[in-house]
């Protein structure tokens, strides 16, 4: 079977608690991290919770990276999903441990759309119309 | 260790194809299930790919789910990542089998955020302000 994608479950602990607070640095961190990984950015939304935390995600032609932020907790959940070998999830990994100064960052890896590998694969995920 | 939030990852297989070409309509089935299991919806985006496929994500108070469709392989995957017991991942789950028509569905589930227990916990994930 032949998977489409690729999918990195992210635990950063120990993270710097003002990284984590407000929408608007979150999603320069994340955006930066997502361009280190080579990722083409479509579009994103970013929120801030009350009363502190952010909840993210960028979605990339390669499919999506979200973040959850808990400040009080020193804690940050990213995903990233691609469906393309372009997307460097570790890359995007490093620079997020460098800039969340995270202590500790642990992942999971799994596949995602396992297909029968005689099916034919139409163009990945091109830039939308 | 108590967990933060809990993570399913689904795969939806053998779907209607029309069921999964187009952001308007997937927008619809997955605000219309994400309600069935009494999620909180924030805000929402959802892009359409060329030459066909969706990529859309609810950001809810309980934190996000996603979609990524591939309606040329019948098959769309969708994740329920929630840090509130309230959400019922299983209706969710159960509401869009039926709506995009999944001949087969098949689930896997993680904790997220694994702290230490004696922790103090702050309010979940309030309302935005």
């Amino acid at each position: 079977m032949s998977p489409l994608c690729q999918h990195t479950l992210l635990e950063f602990h120990g993270c710097d608690p003002a990284q984590l607070r407000h929408a608007r640095k979150v999603r320069v961190l994340m955006r930066e991290a997502v361009l280190r990984g080579r990722g083409t950015i479509v579009k994103s939304l970013f929120h801030n919770f009350s009363p502190f935390g952010v909840s993210g995600v960028i979605v990339i032609t390669e499919s999506h990276v979200t973040i959850h932020t808990w400040p009080e907790h020193n804690y940050a959940a990213v995903d990233i999903f691609s469906c393309s070998e372009k997307l460097d999830h570790k890359a995007i990994r490093q620079r997020l441990r460098e800039t969340l100064l995270a202590r500790r960052v642990s992942a999971r890896s799994f596949s995602r759309g396992k297909l029968p590998k005689n099916l034919p694969r139409v163009n990945k995920r091109p830039d939308a119309r």
